[in-house]
């Protein structure tokens, strides 16, 4: 079943060793079926040379192995608190990778302060709270999920405009259109994470960029007015609507 | 039409990712035919795995697309600015490479420190004021080139001297006499960015060469009297005249 | 004689390089057979291009060779202490990975600041104390493991439970159930020290984890209770017991 | 003429874009026959991938050519000042590696923290002071060469026992017995620096190591006592003889 689906997660999943993004097994990328209400997902721990399209596994928005002969992914509830919440992204990518992860270790959002930022990221990632010792030791993962979206309530930031965020002493989860896009903001957010630290790190000063910039960027490429790419607001893997 | 120098700016685009200055598709080389008044420029948001030299977009001096079927790079409007405006440059490079962007998001020019950059940069390289918010919602690309232009001018620059900017909040553009020597300096730009990030972490204290350091390295370099390499003058992706 | 051993030693000598965690030669990787009480050590010196399994050397656990034509690592003794010492372990590595010697040259322990740490050491890497002029005039590898075992035992730290020290003005070593378990452990040493070395640079608060995040992602993949991966408490490179 | 030592720089000047130490064409080794009092050195400005063993240059310690059909490195001068001051080297290397670079910009030596600097390099190594502008207006390379040989002499440096310098505001040079020795040392100069850097930003303290430990790990891999390696004395690329 899903097998076009399976396909599409497990090029996803081999795409993260490709760009840097993961360190031995440390990542997962899974992708939805909306119509079906079922996700599929990379089963936990499997080395990515050994991972096979068919060893995807295929999951309910309850959180249940419907389909797959191996453990899921570790993170599985986090990624079904996600669909559930969110019920316009299509994929999920979770990694250490390690620029997002000092952000996330220093408990400090990956400012906005420049376009390679802007054309992705329509403001600040956010960084959420850490939880809290019961939400840790039961249902860890499920709170993770449940911390993510309380981060994005209360700080009014819509998850299509900022793909993205970092969880407390832990890392960056993503998000996107389709599984693919949503490695491809995992990238993105690696890449801006590396700038603004050398940044932060050569001028204390505040060099957050105008609202004017976020607007003109990220509207360059999304929606209905962008004008990068060959067929604009379908391009570069990110959301088609207008999100503001 | 212009099928060599097609040919020279698909060459010179494919070199950005082998030398490490492009993620995606974030980069763009353009190289002019001063005789025909027109310019070739890579199509928009296209993977450099996909780039064919027929891809390539002619475009004349007024901005507009003379030859090519898909979209060119949405920074065609500073491209032309920059053509028309430095009247001796024949090629541009825009890119987000890391070192350079994290200068350009500080907000800091790129300082003379050291003989590698004096080889290549006849003093700081130079940062652009931010854009306003008027110059970004209208005509934002072609108010980029404006800005770079404005730089050199009320600093003084001389744009062969200096073939490099980094635009504030934005990132670097290189220029030289063709499309491969502004790559060149592209890479230039990058590693004199990254020794330099460190340097100054290492020390507050100023520690930018002396003018007759610069002098030296850069004659050494370019112009008549130069003495590097196989054919002097000529040699190393710089200017041929003395720039003095 | 220890023919299976010896190829698992050579492979996991040879995963240091591809793991980027050696320069030349700067690094050695043993494994030892309990039941014969002897150890399998790469030679000194030996390039990773010319090293064969036949070349491993084989000592007892008074540090004698018993079999092998070459000169073993000259951090041979350092090998014996730690497997007399620390009973349960199957395999030790040492190597010169920057991040990891950049905090034993700070004299830092690498400090549990997320669950990339917790995953895989419960607590803190200690930093050994520095030598003394007498220790390191005589049988100076002997000694670097006996500060080992004392860093350990003074400061009631579980070898299993984290299987690394960095020796001050030195760098790393770590350990694990078999020698590749001890190879997985240095990857992630390195991978931690990069994570935390930026994220301390970022603040300088504390950011420690707390313990209850320690628990939980450290007996997530370790021990009775773990379910991280396919076959829990024997994967990801981890000791089988409850450390606890 | 000197066809085998020809070979041997050529294969030295080949290592250095394998073991990430020049951009560009940025850098070169020379080697010396002290017999025939001529060194052979690597063409100016020539890319690394067109370079071939019979286009290597031979010049005597005049700093005349002897035999080739191109310019020799503009450095030559440097090269040959060194031949002259410095009788029992046999190799020179200079590269813009970025880290050495880094500390040269910053005016810092590069210190010796721990026992992979102590393996290489017994002390600290030197920044020379910079050029004066007569200097560097008359005679600049042989200057470049001059100011090297006293940083030695006025700070007592054995060049044997240390055998690299950071020239300020320029970059490293580093020697050996042999060119690929003088490759080696280039190498470890470069991993130091950024082990160094890295030290230096976790703690303002001083970290020197102690002169016990510069001893022991010297004379580990150097001289009669060595014990590191197969062959000892000879091994690992430097010196033989014993410096103290």
């Amino acid at each position: 079943m899903l097998e076009k689906l399976k396909q599409e997660v497990y090029d996803a999943n081999m795409r993260l060793p490709k760009l840097d993004l993961v360190t031995f097994t440390w990542g997962n990328v899974s992708g939805i079926d909306r119509e079906k209400g079922l996700f599929v997902i990379k089963p936990s721990g499997v080395d990515y040379e050994d991972l096979k399209p068919s060893d995807m596994i295929v999951v309910n928005l309850k959180g249940e192995v419907v389909e797959g002969n191996m453990n899921p992914s570790s993170d599985t509830p986090t990624h079904t608190v996600l669909y559930n919440e969110f019920p316009e992204i299509g994929g999920i990518v979770h990694t250490h990778s390690p620029w997002a992860v000092s952000f996330a270790e220093a408990g400090i959002p990956v400012p906005a302060l420049g376009t390679t930022h802007a054309d992705t990221f329509y403001g600040d990632v956010p960084v959420s709270e850490a939880l809290t010792q019961a939400e840790i030791e039961n249902d860890y993962e499920e709170n993770t999920g449940k911390v993510i979206v309380k981060t994005f309530k209360e700080q009014g930031v819509d998850p299509e405009a900022v793909p993205a965020v970092l969880v407390r002493q832990h890392g960056p989860f993503t998000w996107g259109a389709t599984p693919d896009k949503a490695v491809y903001n995992a990238k993105v957010l690696e890449v801006v994470a590396e700038m603004d630290y050398h940044a932060l790190q050569l001028t204390r000063n505040n060099s957050a960029v105008p609202q004017f910039l976020l607007d003109k960027h990220y509207y360059r490429k999304h929606g209905k007015n962008a004008y990068y790419g060959q067929n604009n607001a379908q391009s570069q893997g990110h959301a088609k609507k207008e999100v503001r």
